[in-house]
């Protein structure tokens, strides 16, 4: 396995991948991604999380459909697909809003870059009709999908996307458009 | 600096630290964070974010007091603010939902991760109050306050927090409560 000099070098190195190989992934991989995942932080650590972890190949033909038609899905060996416990959430993030995006955001995350380090291919998919997602895994109605990813062996290299200088993202002191 | 064998013993080393040195944060690190988070993913690759570093120790300390009396932050030489472009972000994630506390929740991850291989400390913070935050720092109304972190060098070890087992975070092809 490549060794990484650096977090950036690894953060560099995981792409969205969207051409999977039909190569099974070890367990003891899929095991160190998982835990990669169960490690996140959460707010107040109320780990308000759960994954399916989907390999039946009827049912990723399915949510490939539900995902808005993408077909490459079908070709990955197994989706892994990220669900709140929204009331077992923190409430109140900002005195506004629910943390469990941010608290799922940080953990698929972790999973994702523990993958990379691997070897392996994942690709966060937010475009997906979450009612459909939910009836094909009996996902309970108190329970949001908040994003899916394939997991397995890349049949191609991701493409490096452009980010936006620092100058565009970063203020002092307050806050400057 | 400490070499890391591993992306996962990053993850363990990365705590949340409630005590700071008052010594500076070399400019060196500070780019190197920040540039872990402007590599982030995002839904779109929209990058709806923009980060206020705040070093005016006056505003730290009200700002501080806007985080629910956590005076703890006023110990840090800065904090970092994290805010979202609702409106340049991703409305309909899953077909129901802004993209923006998962773009930031990922990102403000990769800061913090950085920040851990880099001997800097860092804290998630969720418990502040969104309209105090904006004014001291001129937001806009039409941007959110995700959340902030302090960044400096520990004064202190973070504890060891407990994480749920696999068994209750994982299931297989549907799920299972």
């Amino acid at each position: 396995m490549k060794q990484f000099s650096s977090f950036m070098d690894l953060v560099e190195t995981r792409r969205s991948i969207r051409s999977y190989k039909s190569k099974e992934v070890e367990e003891e991989k899929l095991n160190y991604v998982l835990q990669a995942f169960r490690k996140a932080p959460s707010a107040k650590n109320l780990q308000p999380w759960k994954l399916i972890v989907v390999r039946d190949k009827k049912k990723i033909r399915d949510l490939s459909i539900a995902c808005n038609n993408q077909t490459f899905l079908a070709e990955a060996p197994m989706l892994i697909v990220a669900c709140a416990r929204e009331d077992d959430a923190y409430g109140v993030m900002g005195g506004y809003m629910n943390s469990y995006p941010i608290d799922l955001g940080i953990a698929l995350e972790h999973l994702m870059l523990a993958a990379a380090e691997k070897g392996l291919g994942t690709c966060w998919i937010g475009a997906f009709r979450e009612k459909l997602v939910k009836d094909l895994l009996d996902v309970p109605e108190s329970v949001r999908v908040v994003a899916l990813t394939p997991l397995g062996y890349p049949a191609m290299e991701g493409r490096n996307r452009e980010r936006k200088p620092l100058s565009e993202i970063i203020c002092y002191d307050k806050y400057i458009e």
